[in-house]
């Protein structure tokens, strides 16, 4: 008997939102370092034995009923009963000198290729000719089959944390873990955590667009006097977007990001809007398009509500903070910063826990809007840039003796919101992937060489190392 | 003054059938080889010195002026002034063992992405890690831009004849040929010269589907004597086509096919059909997939009508004539195919200059036909194959030092119409392109090695070599 799943609406919602244009898939670069006597043709002879012995579980076996209509009301998902693993599995390779801006620019290729709805939702890229003999995993799920964090999940579950384990599968031919009875409260709070607990109040409307809109208007109507959002300047970034699509990455140390942070009294989230904010700033005062205002970013936080006595793990909720990018001192913008994203805490810890629910939607609604066909350009931005983050893990990863350097999550640009910076925590590192609209965001890999650059700046200002 | 350009009704055909499962465009893959010499990074250093310097001539520099509105009446070329060259010139490179196999899986991908209509609707790839110090040119264009005629003539104009030619231009940066006052007869006959030679017939109707069927009806009422035409058998390769292509390549000596042609009193076009008819024959036999009677093909010919006394030329006309898949002796298929192009060309001279023109129009109707949404499925194919030819040079072409060894002609597969077989004649050869739909025509690469091994078998079978 054929596996068949229906669609949460929220799914259908990323569904519907499916255009040319606004592309709902989600992906990961992992570049990974040879082992000490790395074998010969490694890839090759990968992708030989997969396909050879092709061999794949769900969720990754299963495609869309309905691939001509993604907003049919009947659309469901069904088993793919004769997988073509040489379409999913795929070899690339980079043109010289094979260095990360190479790098960024085939992911940013592959990226803007849109999903085929006819077969399972996914590709696996491997991709020989980086410097120094490594190469580099790009995989890309549409986010209404994986959404991100469970896409980073299966993706770090499937490797091994041993370095001889010379038979790691690969995340598609694991059988899946049994099926948690409920959503699993992660470590970090995240954006796809945070739709998971609005999926509730969404519903079981086949309508998707009456259903967000529902959403919006009882968030305003009711929690008005808490919300008071922080108005957004108008900023080049919240154009509408193109089918193009850039990818730039940047590391750091997580200790070393704590330390500059704790020096103002901050988390380390708070440095991670820091770099974000110094690199934008930057950014936008060479195109001479920095607003007068201070940019504004929305940011999911961990929040345990008034009354909560806790046990149940940490809620999830979403604060509006200032980028403080009106400041030009690194110091004074990093104070700003802590300064608001405290504020903005204290505000949601007075709230009781369907009033943090509501803002919590109020958040989240001008994206769901924008996913809605001819919503895009209506409803002005609620903030100007997404800050989120996915879970990774703490030890290394290994893929059959290659150890993945990094772990960079690639997202999802909307209409009204051409920048998207996703961070990934693997292994004592912050992994920042940067992806934006080709058109939107002109020159987009500067913004990761400034946050690089700004931690530098931030270090020298606070005497934290020698200049 | 910004330059304006309408479109012709034909064009604007084109426009109209683009869906993403039936894309226009047209391309051309190119190897080439080094030479004594070669520079380091030559390709690193020919895109950056393009990027420094941008350079582009109409018609490279034209756009639409309703990219999200094809079809719209008001459809025409305007100006793109702020041409994004990095965009359009392109480095990719091959993965090991950078063979014809890598470099047709990589041509197929790049075949497979949809042109981004809101630029003007080329791409040139330069790809890297060729076998031997090689590299390739992949080269695309949206049939409502270019034809394959022209785009193959453009290119191969911008190429130079002369090995030491250190400063040879790319074909967009070259100043178009002063404008010929009509269509300039070919030397061999192309689909797209027909194409030319009907724009009249398809009149100025702005009603493209209405004049497609008008034109349909006009050849059926009025020359359903002369035309008589062959019956395709029902065949795998004229089913609906999906968003995928593979691309495959072969290259054949002139001279090697006029012999084996000439064995048997055909020319060098039936010896192509020969070599295409039995790589069909053995491809469809081992998917238990060949109909029991002969498939057909339409092959543009050239022909000089009753009563013209000549002086204007060579006129086009395309002829149906039977591939002889339902014989099993190569030589006796060999002869049968001589004996059907001979017919179909002596119906053909019997006609008048009116007559003919009706004719051509009839043969191209179906594929018309197929551009027009809805019409795919509810016309029986008139024809199982489309083996088409463009003119290419008869001496070899360098780019500053480096040799085209083959320029091979990336073609459209059509509902209906899922292999397209194109050749084009470069310094003594026949280049063929087999460009197929990936899910119509899988495996489709086994025809470029078959059509290879076809000749062998036809050169042993005639004693023209030993075994």
């Amino acid at each position: 008997m054929p596996t068949r799943r229906p669609l949460s609406a929220l799914d259908r919602t990323f569904l519907a939102g499916e255009k040319r244009e606004s592309m709902m898939h989600v992906g990961v670069l992992a570049p990974f370092s040879p082992p000490v006597d790395p074998p010969r043709d490694f890839l090759r002879s990968l992708v030989e034995e997969l396909k050879r012995k092709p061999k794949a579980y769900p969720p990754w076996t299963l495609k869309l009923r309905h691939p001509e209509l993604l907003a049919s009301p009947l659309q469901a998902w069904i088993e793919d009963d004769d997988l073509d693993v040489e379409y999913h599995v795929r070899r690339s390779a980079l043109p010289s000198p094979g260095d990360e801006r190479e790098l960024g620019i085939l992911v940013s290729r592959l990226h803007s290729n849109k999903i085929d709805f006819h077969r399972p939702p996914w590709e696996v890229h491997f991709i020989e000719g980086l410097e120094g003999g490594r190469f580099a995993i790009y995989f890309k799920v549409h986010h209404a089959l994986v959404d991100g964090f469970t896409g980073m999940r299966l993706l770090t579950r499937s490797l091994s944390t041993d370095p001889s384990d010379a038979d790691t599968p690969l995340f598609f031919a694991r059988p899946p873990p049994e099926r948690a009875k409920r959503v699993e409260a992660p470590g970090e709070p995240t954006f796809d955590h945070l739709l998971h607990l609005l999926r509730d109040q969404v519903g079981a409307s086949r309508d998707v667009g009456r259903a967000a809109m529902n959403l919006l208007r009882a968030a305003r109507s009711k929690e008005r006097a808490l919300v008071a959002p922080l108005q957004a300047p108008r900023c080049v970034l919240n154009g509408k977007i193109t089918r193009n699509r850039r990818f730039a990455t940047q590391r750091f140390d997580v200790e070393r990001l704590r330390r500059i942070a704790r020096a103002h009294g901050g988390t380390l989230n708070d440095a991670v809007l820091a770099l974000t904010a110094a690199a934008l700033r930057r950014f936008l005062l060479e195109q001479d398009a920095l607003p007068r205002e201070a940019l504004t970013t929305m940011v999911p936080v961990n929040i345990r509500p008034k009354g909560d006595t806790g046990g149940g793990g940490n809620e999830v909720g979403a604060i509006l903070a200032s980028l403080a990018t009106d400041i030009a001192d690194p110091r004074d913008r990093l104070r700003a910063i802590v300064a608001s994203t405290k504020r903005a805490k204290e505000q949601l810890q007075g709230m009781s826990k369907s009033a943090l629910m509501q803002y919590g939607a109020l958040m989240l609604a001008p994206m769901l809007l924008s996913l809605i066909p001819g919503a895009a350009g209506r409803v002005r931005p609620a903030f100007n840039v997404v800050i989120s983050n996915v879970p990774g893990s703490d030890s290394p990863l290994y893929f059959r003796g290659w150890r993945a350097e990094a772990i960079y999550p690639v997202s999802i640009p909307f209409h009204g919101y051409g920048l998207n910076i996703t961070v990934g925590g693997y292994a004592g590192e912050l992994d920042f992937g940067f992806t934006g609209c080709r058109d939107t965001v002109p020159h987009l890999q500067r913004l990761a060489v400034y946050a690089g650059e700004a931690a530098d700046e931030l270090e020298a200002a606070m005497g934290l190392r020698e200049t």
